[in-house]
């Protein structure tokens, strides 16, 4: 398997986890987001999405992530890290990205509507030197966004 | 007094407390910013950067200052609420503010580095419904942050 392959299969497996984490979001009521962080090939946080749950607006998965990952290692700074999120971060959590200088964000599902990329254009808010791939299991993603909604439209979330 | 005489006193009373959130920051040995969010001429939450002392990139004042008026009023929505904070948001704390719903954003100094509207041009990104002012006490914040960072440089920090 060459080096390109490889990765792939790896950032699916890694997806896969997030996608996990993203499931037990809905469970739970939540609009259904996932982010995992990996560090050496471990995973050393991961997180949901629960805005609902702590009433709070800023507990996106990525912010959890983030902080859960610098209290993990006691850094503040995560550059050896690779966040993998089910959906586009949102300008919020681009943000936070930039500042906890995360190497590479593979992302799931792009978000039209609330996107730092797809609705603001803005890769540049991240750092420099973080890399970013996307559609990643990018249908299981949406195709989960999209029940957990249509579940909500029918009354049954 | 009329009524915008009124406010830019009330503006400059709020944001003098800021400024002693900011100042609690700094002899705190963190960057030295502070946010306060003002409801029905009620102060509900008091915040400050503690990005050092919590070993976490995200725990910017405006950060902190929404999750703790969000626990404090039970609401994820703050759009009864006014944020007071001494220097121009970055691109995160912008994102928070949007999600947030404040009603109202009160900028000391401008931030051309890292300020959402100075560096981004990005006033699009909050919510539609929140209103800007800024430059209130802004000598005094920009003033307090040339302290900081002189002291840092001349290794006294």
């Amino acid at each position: 398997m060459n080096e390109t392959l490889l990765e792939i299969s790896t950032d699916e497996f890694y997806m896969r986890e997030a996608l996990k984490l993203a499931r037990r979001a809905m469970e739970e009521g939540e609009v259904p987001i996932g982010a995992l962080l990996v560090c050496n090939n471990q995973m050393i946080a991961k997180a949901y999405n629960q805005t609902e749950k702590l009433t709070d607006t800023t507990a996106h998965a990525e912010i959890i992530g983030i902080t859960s990952a610098s209290e993990y290692l006691g850094a503040k700074f995560l550059n050896q890290c690779t966040m993998y999120v089910t959906l586009e971060p949102c300008m919020m959590c681009a943000g936070a990205i930039k500042w906890s200088r995360i190497s590479r964000l593979v992302i799931g599902a792009m978000d039209e509507k609330e996107g730092f990329i797809s609705k603001y254009d803005a890769v540049g808010v991240l750092h420099p030197k973080t890399l970013v791939t996307h559609g990643i299991l990018a249908n299981e993603s949406a195709q989960l966004l999209r029940e957990f909604f249509m579940s909500k439209r029918n009354g049954k979330g």
